[in-house]
């Protein structure tokens, strides 16, 4: 296993989520040495530091459009990452109508299926695979619903690595595709998530690969707070009040409250927006244990929203400090909701989105109709991935085209242009 | 039908491509009136009024990473496009492994699948949604093999515009959900491209939409050309001695000219790169009339790369141009080189083109073995749409993942890590 010492200096240490032990700097620590597995590292800052090369002046001359803008915020040496993917500084629309038919004050949607491989995962994969060169790996393995092994793939392939991909049987076929073209050696697992997830973990530990665990490797949620710096900076730095994401293992919503928390730190928000967590009531073990004030239990995986199907969520710490110090919410909605969420961000503002990626709205609209959003507010939707990932689910959505011989009366009898 | 007279002072005019007929600046003429349907029009500007506000120094200014920084060589009037979905400004990338098994000095990869609806065809898109708005319509309408279709319908959707869409049944069923899902009524035509095309058109004339259909109407091209506009630019204008791209109706190698045309008038760029226009074997119009040294004939459309498979071009005039002057070739491979195509660019450079898409890399391989590009010389390939279109095809290329129950030993036994 390669180990090299390198220089890191805005980086301090590691802080265990459960134990509060604080660690000092060294290449590759997963997790809490005395935690253990559940015991998830945050990754601390030397803000001052940071402050002196990135801030509002910087960041307007800086002519990198992507996620490399804010590398001095990442825990990575300063290199040059040209050559890889462009990953980030996808668009934030504003809404156009669904903001009216809500009745908020402001609706924006962050497309993060824009980036290369088509999801926000390749935030987190950017990283990883920079982290993997860095440390002189030359495979990177992960395990995962879809999107974090297709992008683990597409950014490796890009940067010369070798990828082992564990994803369950479930995985839509356009991920697979993905992958598969991206040159990963695929293992299609015959069980749900959590076995997948133990699979990848005994190959990664005999075989020594770089570990791209979203739920075990705190840089992942790293890579992926740079998409609450874009919408912070997209708004110039007046972020919404509050920003909604979907969730399964948790490491997604957990970057999200990084970034902010980032920002903040480095005095360039005044506060921290609201995050909306939402899940699929097919698979909602956040939301239960937030209703019924307990710990986490593990829930069924019945959701059509693959990417956020996750039963028992690996990165549950970050998830949950991300509602409880923002005072946001959670939320759960129906399979069918998330259906009718698809076809309205394609049909009303031009985002097709894939199922969990459109979850975020169904949750706001849902929200707003509890009060738990309220009409004065603002709020962004993240849409974490595209929707050509799952055409099957699209199909479900959308319904059928009308089909016709080319005539045009005979068209016309359908009553298409009635 | 709307009729609005609009203030476009960088447009001088209309000539028809065939009787070289010079026509004022008259709104919505889409063919020369003496030519008819075959009497594609060129658009005309004022180089010199655009020079003063386009330049290099101007587009250094610029923070608009979009298509509409070039709205000032657009046949459209000056308004703000923010609203419009993020058009444009797609990575180049450097190649890092495939310019070395070609063998030649430089190779870059232009991926126009990360447009907002995943095609080249959203900067045709874009323009024809604000051309319709410009002229008051509210209904766009285009027949298409399937990437035209679905960027019309989500660039409409986000304008508020109603779309009426003809395909062929052939389309795949990733570009058909995105048609749906964006609200567009869709048409299934039990034919051919030409018959859906015909379809389209009779439809068009007789209910009076806005026509977005390439072949016929010269904006199209236009907006195409953004993609050279930007090659350009990214490559600091010093572009490669070669562009390559695939070639289906003709409208995009038209506009690819255009692109390099408008900034060697401005005097941005000392020379026009050649122009490698590739088709497939199984349908090849424009490179067997070039092989035999005549007209086009129909041609079978038997290829798997849909986008491409047009056996009656509708634009040929601009696409057999842009060839002649610049100085390029023409060049069919057969479809097994597309899908080899496909498994390299997304194994060695991370970019996952649809079967289309990764037809220009097929054609410079072909090319660069031929002789037909040198080894000194420089090439960008354009990836004219995503792999996410059409999975069904990119799983032909990539093969199949191992599966296995979640069990280390039992995976071990397949080899996969041998």
């Amino acid at each position: 296993m390669p180990q090299t010492k390198s220089e890191i200096p805005q980086l301090t240490g590691y802080t265990c989520t459960l134990c509060r032990q604080h660690y000092p700097y060294l290449e590759e620590m997963l997790t809490c040495p005395q935690c253990g597995e559940t015991g998830i590292l945050d990754i601390d800052y030397d803000y001052d530091l940071i402050g002196r090369s990135l801030n509002r002046d910087s960041l307007r001359r800086d002519q990198d459009r992507s996620m490399w803008r804010y590398k001095a915020l990442l825990p990575l040496e300063d290199r040059d990452y040209s050559d890889f993917l462009r990953i980030g500084w996808t668009p934030l629309y504003r809404s156009l109508r669904l903001v009216d038919e809500l009745g908020i004050k402001g609706l924006y949607l962050k497309d993060d299926g824009l980036n290369p491989t088509a999801s926000l995962k390749d935030r987190a994969s950017g990283v990883a695979v920079a982290k993997a060169l860095e440390l002189g790996y030359d495979t990177i393995s992960c395990s995962s619903t879809g999107n974090a092994a297709s992008s683990c793939a597409g950014n490796a392939a890009r940067a010369g690595l070798k990828t082992v991909i564990f994803v369950p049987e479930r995985a839509p076929q356009g991920k697979l595709a993905q992958m598969l073209i991206f040159g990963a050696r695929v293992v299609s697992v015959l069980g749900d998530y959590r076995e997948t997830f133990n699979l990848s973990k005994a190959a990664i530990a005999k075989y020594g690969w770089y570990n791209r665990n979203a739920g075990i490797n705190p840089v992942m949620a790293e890579g992926k707070k740079t998409v609450s710096l874009e919408i912070a900076e997209q708004l110039d730095f007046q972020p919404t009040d509050w920003v909604a994401v979907s969730v399964g293992d948790g490491c997604t919503i957990g970057g999200v409250y990084l970034g902010f928390r980032d920002l903040y730190q480095l005095g360039m928000i005044d506060r921290i927006p609201r995050i909306l967590g939402i899940q699929s009531t097919g698979c909602s073990p956040f939301v239960d244990a937030a209703r019924d004030g307990a710990h986490l239990k593990p829930s069924p995986e019945n959701t059509l929203a693959d990417s956020i199907s996750v039963g028992v969520p690996r990165n549950p710490v970050k998830a949950l400090r991300a509602v409880s110090a923002s005072g946001g919410a959670w939320i759960a909605v129906p399979d069918q909701a998330i259906l009718e969420a698809m076809r309205d961000m394609g049909a009303k503002e031009g985002v097709f989105g894939e199922p969990a990626g459109v979850t975020s709205y169904a949750g706001v609209r849902q929200a707003v109709a509890q009060g738990v959003i309220q009409r004065h507010e603002t709020v962004t939707c993240i849409c974490s991935g595209s929707g050509l990932k799952d055409v099957a689910n699209a199909l479900k959505a959308a319904g059928n085209p009308i089909r016709s011989r080319p005539d045009l009366e005979e068209l016309e009898r359908t009553g298409l242009f009635a």
